[in-house]
């Protein structure tokens, strides 16, 4: 291979949180560290972009719970502060034309379609405290949970009103960019019992979504990154991994590295694609072949200002028919201008992609105006972001296990290979698929390296 | 890149049955032909060893039904003679420590179970008529049949016994080598509607296992592979395809292609790995992401003779409790030896693939010898194979679809992108899975080619 050629202790495959993370634990136990990051900037899933009058507006992941606690702890070390989600306000429900507003987490539907909605949740939340964090796969009934889809446990049985089922498919959409059919149903109790419970995941006071970065959340890997220097190493793609006898050969285009060991970072579908001599073992690679990520749109809607709260709105609204079904108000703790997001996953959001940029303006212009009044069809500035489309990400906000994927495969996502470890927010027990789960994999992979460095 | 610099009209990835059966249309058409091939063999999962003794021995597909007519008619064409099976005599059935013989296709288990199993193939098997061969995806019931596991469908309401529910988890496991958890029900009633049924898939007589090849299956590509000289390339992986303004780049560590057309027919997984530049649209890199294959042994022993067919045995044989579930009789037409193929496959295949050779060896001694008595214990070779530990087939038999998949991105099968054309048996509607499917998907896929090229 050409390019640069670099000799480091470990090699770091992907500057996201997990690899600057673990890069930097390294770094402060004495190890030389090459970071290579395929993109032309750190971040991974994390990307801040600005706005046309320089706003930083998150483009990717945003919040961060109360229990995120290492996330929060690297926060307080880089110096980045944290503000609350604003939720002030009435929420905004729409069903069919009808548009009502109703206060705090509880959406004002069908008193039957709720009452069935929460006992499936009940329900669900009971399954999920049997499964153990860090081994779903040693669940009690892993193998009946992994059997099946979440689809097809959201039936008429399960949950009797057809208001709630969509509800609940609302719910299962939003967490995994996909759609029921495609995540076993032992994956999403795995995903509510590392969040302590599907209400912490869903809601913003006390749950995942409670507060943001002043500056944005990339401000967190770019601060790593600085103090990393020339170890971070951008448009350094990774095409092959080969292992010899006591080192390891991390190579692409543009720079090669050979290390004692290597911590791949990349998300599963990303991973399965580099070349690895000699091969990965069978059983490992079709476990990364078997992880793909969900597609999510994340369109963001800027104003002059955030004009729904002088009308007593928060921002938040729920339309379970519209391509968008989700938005909520993520401006700047200034309150200068007004910032709306809007998601659109899974099959909604393929749709949307197959439309052009004004079409897809014009449809989130119509549900803004709708949800929000006339002045939501004013916004100064639309930017928007299709994660798939993205070839270093392949798609949002996580992997996703289909059935029998995580009790056949599932013991093998933090299993080294020879040289080789593995991290990034899907090895995660507490906190999977979140931002604090990169960063606790990050720690978790750097203590491992560094305890095999030694033995 | 390295390696030889070929210029062609068009180029074939993989020189297994879809691959050169694309290849020769493509030559008799006019057109100049490059076929790169990973491996250093022809056939891909098609491939005939000889014994110590030097007798052909099929460790990956074997057979040929009698509606295999597009496979039939190339065997013919490349002088390859077909004999039938061997079924005279009784198949022999093991339950727990119980070893009873039965003639026919119907097993001799409780006539509860039998019936039970019985009803829910007439439900499969009506259900499977409405799905349309080319395109499942449009089945009117799409939607729900790809929301569920095969697994989640053989409940105790659908089939009440539990000795029936085995037998269809064992059928779902020989035939994608997965577990039922793994697929879609959708992908399993196509797969039927693309036989005519589950019947023609399960027996032998009138079924998919009625013919072999004289000489094995791999005489076929063998064959075409002399006509078709030096155009097939042997060790060349292909690790990169770029388009460019009227061509494309195919290009691996030995030999880079420059071609007006490149044909894909590497196995799903593979294909994904491939650095596609620019990158395959995002929902086409997530449906090659999400075909996994499944995971078999196949395990030959050769006797000097087949001592079975003497005590009025066929050679056939099903232990739902034993790791190879299935045996079948695969001796030369001549009769010169006793050759029993046995199989494992999904779970059962990967609890033997963490077991020594040795010990493998003694598990199947040991069930020959319950099945077929004293005699099975004295093979005078064993010779084994598996499958998804070949780093250029990652599983056996074919792709499988995991809930979700085909319904949303199934249409993506065949549709090619600009210049890349798709084929592999995965490819096919009718004979899905099969060898045929291979062979209707590299001429499909030539004409495809031809076309464009006069377009």
């Amino acid at each position: 291979m050409p390019g640069e050629r670099i000799e480091a202790d470990v090699c770091v495959v992907g500057a996201g949180l997990a690899g600057l993370t673990a890069a930097r634990r390294l770094t402060q136990g004495g190890k030389a560290v090459a970071v290579l990051e395929a993109r032309d900037r750190v971040g991974g899933r994390v990307w801040t972009r600005a706005s046309t009058a320089g706003m930083p507006i998150d483009m990717g992941a945003t919040f961060v719970g109360p229990d995120h606690d290492h996330l929060r702890a690297l926060a307080k070390e880089m110096g980045v502060d944290l503000f609350a989600t604003h939720t002030a306000g009435d929420t905004v429900l729409k069903t069919g034309s009808r548009v009502s507003r109703y206060r705090g987490d509880v959406p004002r539907i069908n008193p039957l379609a709720l009452l069935s909605a929460g006992q499936a949740i009940y329900r669900l939340e009971a399954m999920a405290k049997k499964v153990p964090v860090d081994a779903p796969w040693d669940a009690p009934k892993a193998a009946a949970w992994d059997g099946r889809t979440v689809s097809s446990w959201i039936n008429p049985t399960n949950i009797p009103t057809k208001r709630a089922r969509q509800l609940i498919e609302t719910t299962v959409r939003a967490l995994f960019c996909c759609d029921a059919s495609e995540v076993s149903l032992l994956d999403l109790l795995h995903l509510m019992r590392s969040a302590g419970g599907l209400t912490p995941l869903m809601t913003v006071e006390g749950g995942y979504q409670q507060d943001q970065f002043v500056g944005g959340a990339q401000s967190i890997p770019k601060a790593m990154a600085a103090e990393l220097g020339s170890s971070v190493i951008l448009n350094a793609p990774v095409h092959a991994i080969s292992q010899r006898d006591g080192s390891v050969e991390v190579s692409g285009p543009t720079a090669t590295v050979t290390a004692r060991h290597v911590i791949v970072t990349a998300p599963p579908s990303l991973a399965s694609r580099i070349h690895f001599d000699p091969p990965l073992p069978a059983d490992h690679a079709l476990l990364l072949h078997q992880l793909p990520a969900g597609t999510e749109i994340k369109l963001v809607a800027i104003y002059d200002e955030p004009f729904w709260r002088s009308d007593g709105l928060s921002g938040a609204s729920l339309d379970m028919d519209s391509p968008f079904e989700v938005t909520l108000d993520t401006c700047p703790p200034s309150g200068e201008a007004g910032v709306m997001a809007c998601y659109a996953a899974g099959p909604k959001a393929r749709r949307l992609a197959a439309m052009s940029v004004d079409e897809r303006r014009s449809v989130v212009v119509d549900l803004l105006r709708a949800r929000f009044g006339p002045a939501g069809a004013k916004p100064v500035e639309v930017v928007e972001q299709n994660w798939w489309e993205e070839e270093w990400s392949r798609g949002c906000s996580m992997a996703h296990f289909g059935p029998g994927v995580l009790t056949q495969y599932g013991r093998l996502l933090r299993e080294p290979v020879g040289r080789i470890h593995w991290a990034g927010t899907e090895t995660a027990g507490v906190s999977h698929g979140a931002m604090d789960g990169a960063v606790r994999s990050g720690e978790r992979v750097a203590t491992e390296v560094l305890r095999a460095a030694t033995a």
